[in-house]
């Protein structure tokens, strides 16, 4: 990692046995030196963990000094112990920096329908502490503390500057989709020394995920623990963010997390492809997100994909069961830039050459253009292979 | 097939060469020797092929002779040309009882983006009409004609006494997902002796596939040929159908529908289960299909039904995403009539046993209690494996 980190956070990621490998890391802590800005966006499922019900009662605010964030439990159906055991973890972390309980956010991935080991825990956000260092090596630690079954870490960072001071922006997610009995859950951390009204924080981080972490599935299975926190502490020493500084920050900030959210396909369970679609021409966003969303959960495009296989017939027919009106004689569809369809119609094309681009490339793009009018939107996904089969049915053997 | 057959129609079930193997049966001609009521329900796909537009001016009505259907060629995405054979293909089914252009109905299934080969079109619906006839023989032929990738034919049939004449309802039906370049579609032809106006085939057909092909899915794609077709020609000489023997016979067809839609994802591609949802207690009956349908179509559910696994969470965190809104602290699980889960939290269950119940049957049942209402459904699906993915992916090589 050679990005420069935001001002005023330090960073930690420890084991402490809640996963059993004592290589692996399952504890993140972040502090602040200063009272933070904190913005939230949840899952939406019914269903959600008990940290989500800790830091959505809590967010927006603007005196957050710590997150706490393990992997290995999810602490998910664990009634009131579970939300008694996530109070717990954000009143440690905040005792950390010396700061009330409400000062400290949770997140948490992993099995569900478990009670959290706390005794582990507690000893974990202890050792953590002691670790707390401001450098890429630290921060590093931190992203890996909240892997599950991912492969790499995700990190991603921008810089700006604003009234003459250099804004950092960095952030840390973790994502793979599932495997075992875990609910492997969407995990995301953006840190900034930015000053910015609680308010403005929220707006930012929510126009920013609609355009980014709603925008990528793997199966479409929705966690019980999506979270994805904005914490903003004001360390850069800029005037609270307004006009075109809060402009370019909300774009650094949708950047930041477009980076990351792209990294959770990229790295999807099994997958040999992340594939890109991209609408255009629908009659809206909404619209537009429709299609794009359910051309990207079809499993015969995605097995398609997996099989190098330009098949217009499964692509174009899934648009049209997204439950949006449009003209199907107005459509057109290029795969990795290779027009396959056209006015509604199937053109002649080089099968095999288009077949190839998709096997010798990890990235494949699905570009659908509607004649509806200016909609558009991007969505990001994995192909479905075998390999994601055996990975989620056969953990138990 | 052991089952009594309608009175007054006959049927044939032919090869024509639209398949390139000759034991393949790729073209079914049904005939009704007088003018019979006929219903249709279609594909809610935008992309629609030409026989469903066909049928679609056509039904409901009263003067319908035959329904030719072919396998191997879905008449999808073929334009004006495609539109011109469809007709072509019911106006030479109708020929065959010297009956007008408007008294065929046609129904396709097979590769989409191809033009129909007409000439063999026409021996076949030539050669059929030499073969029709009116046994159980001639009936599994017309079943088998329709068939892609079914592994086994899909029939159904239900007698009752009306006005003390014996009625008589049997159905074919094919569908198993898709295989190859193949929208594999969900075809059904229910054919009745009964004497019905057009209006109320209409509403039973209609209400019956809600309960029935409605209620099923193999991975989640609608196709752009889906067609089921109810043809009622009177001929069992009962008065027109009304009050209670209209209600008994709409019950009967709803029977034939739902054995024949069952049968489907029963034969999926793939497939090692056949898993039931049942939803109960929801607000509406609406809310407990949304439900029903979404944990049907988990990749995560599929997979953990795969390999044997009783996973509450993977069920329960998919009812939550469902988009319908419930009490969570409400909600019962069984699998197999195992208790997995209570007034939203994890039971103790004997896991092992769970696991063989699933591993030990074709047949896996998940039961979903909500404290909403009254609101029922019932939906069925496949599990997902490796099988699946596999013929999705790799049919090219």
């Amino acid at each position: 990692m050679v990005f420069r980190l935001p001002k005023g956070f330090r960073f930690a990621g420890v084991h402490c046995g809640v996963k059993s490998d004592p290589n692996n890391r399952d504890l993140t802590l972040v502090v602040s030196d200063t009272p933070a800005v904190a913005a939230g966006v949840y899952t939406r499922n019914l269903v959600f963990a008990a940290p989500v019900a800790v830091d959505r009662a809590r967010t927006p605010c603007d005196e957050i000094r710590a997150v706490v964030v393990n992997s290995g439990n999810a602490n998910a159906c664990t009634g009131k112990r579970g939300q008694a055991d996530a109070l717990r973890m954000a009143e440690l972390a905040a005792a950390v920096c010396s700061a009330p309980a409400e000062a400290g956010l949770v997140m948490s991935t992993g099995i569900i329908g478990e009670f959290m080991p706390m005794e582990k825990i507690e000893k974990g956000i202890a050792s953590a502490a002691e670790q707390l260092g401001d450098d890429a090596d630290a921060f590093d630690a931190a992203a890996r503390g909240m892997l599950t079954t991912d492969t790499v870490t995700k990190v991603s960072s921008r810089e700006l500057t604003i009234g003459g001071n250099e804004v950092c922006i960095a952030g840390m997610a973790k994502g793979a989709a599932m495997i075992g009995p875990n609910m492997a859950t969407m995990l995301g951390l953006i840190l900034t020394d930015a000053a910015i009204s609680k308010e403005n924080a929220q707006a930012v981080l929510a126009s920013a995920i609609a355009d980014s972490f709603n925008c990528i599935s793997v199966e479409g299975h929705t966690s019980t623990n999506d979270t994805v926190l904005l914490l903003a502490n004001g360390s850069a020493e800029t005037a609270l963010l307004a006009g075109d500084d809060l402009t370019a920050f909300s774009a650094a900030v949708a950047e930041v997390c477009q980076e990351l959210a792209k990294a959770i396909p990229a790295d999807g369970e099994g997958a040999t492809h992340l594939i890109t679609i991209e609408v255009t021409g629908a009659a809206g966003r909404d619209e537009a997100f429709k299609i794009a969303k359910t051309v990207a959960n079809s499993p015969l495009v995605k097995t398609a994909v997996t099989g190098a296989d330009p098949n217009w017939g499964r692509i174009v027919s899934a648009a049209g069961y997204a439950g949006v009106p449009f003209d199907p004689t107005k459509v057109n569809l290029q795969v990795n830039g290779i027009p396959l369809y056209e006015a509604g119609s199937p053109l002649e094309f080089d099968e095999e050459a288009a077949s190839k681009s998709i096997a010798d490339n990890r990235d494949t793009l699905v570009e659908l253009q509607f004649g509806e009018g200016n909609g558009f939107a991007r969505f990001w996904t994995t192909d479905l292979t075998a390999e994601y089969v055996r990975l989620n049915a056969d953990y138990h053997t």
